[in-house]
């Protein structure tokens, strides 16, 4: 069951890495591994960091082949794929919220303490996307427009480390932290709510 | 014989990072530092992500040496060296055989499955040129022209995962899955065989 | 005592992080991340290159406060931050010092020979400056722009190396080490010191 979010939550972040890639022109190379990086390298980086090595993202080949088809996918149908923007982000905002308590509560399991793990299980949420905007060239998008998304993250991440701290059982604790990433986002969407930017000072230097 | 290989390999992929470098004006640290990164930075990816650390390219000084004489030698003979790059490119095919091949086998040999080792494989071979293409501020290479780098590098690696997998000794495996990729390689660039890019479709977003 | 001195340096090149990041336009959640990316991450990267993961950077939550706490500061205060430029360049540069002479001696300690040793000592001091530059879109500045911040790091963490290996205590060795890389670094600015460019040839491609 788990494995089954795992992997859905990998295949639609491969995709808006793939998409990405397409409309940089990148050739079938570049929307594939920008697919993989994307879907994988939350994931990894936070297992890397933490010790849990080769990470199941690596050692397992379905958590290979996932964005690899996703990539495929992408480069031949991205007409279609880029039409159905909006199922897409819904889905990815369903997998940054088990992305980031999945993550949290993992690297709790390790040992590290609540404000680890929660960095972490932010990291793991957001930490594809990030590596995917270096990729293809541009600032990560998550530091730019102030949209709500690197926040919600930290706070279902918080949330589940948090609880796990305290002794709940992990199996408990993921639908309300997800939900709480979730709902954060599609409030802040559906109500415009925006992260603050620099106040415009006068010139620093 | 085979470290000598790896530090044939390593001086001639970290000679293509400091012509880079030299080409995007940077300084003698950026020179050296592009230099160190494209000939280490595909091992050490490999060697993080299974945990075979420290990497013996941190770990033993003749693989720190070899780089940051390449890049040296570059940085003060850069007009030689950039009319030798026939020549080079000649030897970056024979290193990226070699390093996808030898990335496969230590991944397979640490206890990685085909699929995972034949990646790695492949990482090993093309994460050098990627961190170069990041350093220096540019989209990697290997994502845009559709010039067969990764995808050759990839079947020789997973030939040489798979035949290792069957229990062949990886003395017998080498040449043979290396001239894959040398072959590939050498083959597309004179008959001018491409990597697929995306079709154009109508405007998706 | 040495934790402080620690805890200063993250401070410190995290608020250069955040100023990066505030003349960027990027929003709170750039600002943040680039302030704990630039504080955490050269001994992010030295520690998982050497296998002590995971890092006390990641793990202690007093490591992960301080660059939030410096990205917070910045973000509301960069006006004042700005005009602190001279100050802040000044702890940097004690920063780099310590950061790098602490790298090499706990790379040391872990076994490496004082080759990698000083290697990873120089990446603990520059490394955070190079992820931040990356992830602000620009090239890293330490390779452009011929000052001398890198040479100055390997050099302090180059002696830090020998004399460990030597077996003097390492009490004795910091202040002595760091106040080479301190003192090149502050001479160099003093006296206008550069690190060479390459010679422009005749066009070499």
């Amino acid at each position: 069951m788990l494995l089954t979010l795992d992997l859905v939550g990998i295949f639609v972040f491969a995709i808006s890495g793939g998409l990405v890639a397409v409309r940089n022109q990148l050739d079938i190379v570049g929307v594939v591994v920008l697919a993989m990086a994307t879907g994988l390298g939350g994931g990894v980086i936070r297992d890397v960091v933490i010790g849990a090595v080769p990470p199941p993202a690596v050692a397992d080949w379905r958590y290979l082949l996932v964005p690899v088809v996703a990539g495929l996918v992408t480069f031949r149908l991205h007409p279609a794929v880029g039409r159905l923007e909006g199922v897409i982000r819904l889905f990815d905002t369903f997998g940054l919220g088990l992305f980031c308590v999945a993550g949290a509560l993992k690297a709790q399991e390790l040992g590290l303490g609540p404000a680890p793990a929660a960095a972490l299980g932010m990291v793991t949420g957001v930490g594809g996307g990030i590596i995917r905007d270096l990729l293809a060239g541009r600032i990560p998008v998550i530091f730019r427009h102030g949209e709500l998304y690197a926040i919600p993250a930290l706070a279902g991440a918080a949330l589940a480390a948090t609880l796990a701290e305290l002794g709940v059982a992990h199996a408990v604790i993921l639908a309300p932290a997800a939900a709480v990433t979730i709902g954060w986002r599609l409030l802040a969407d559906r109500r415009g709510w925006r992260a603050p930017v620099p106040r415009l000072g006068p010139p620093s230097s």
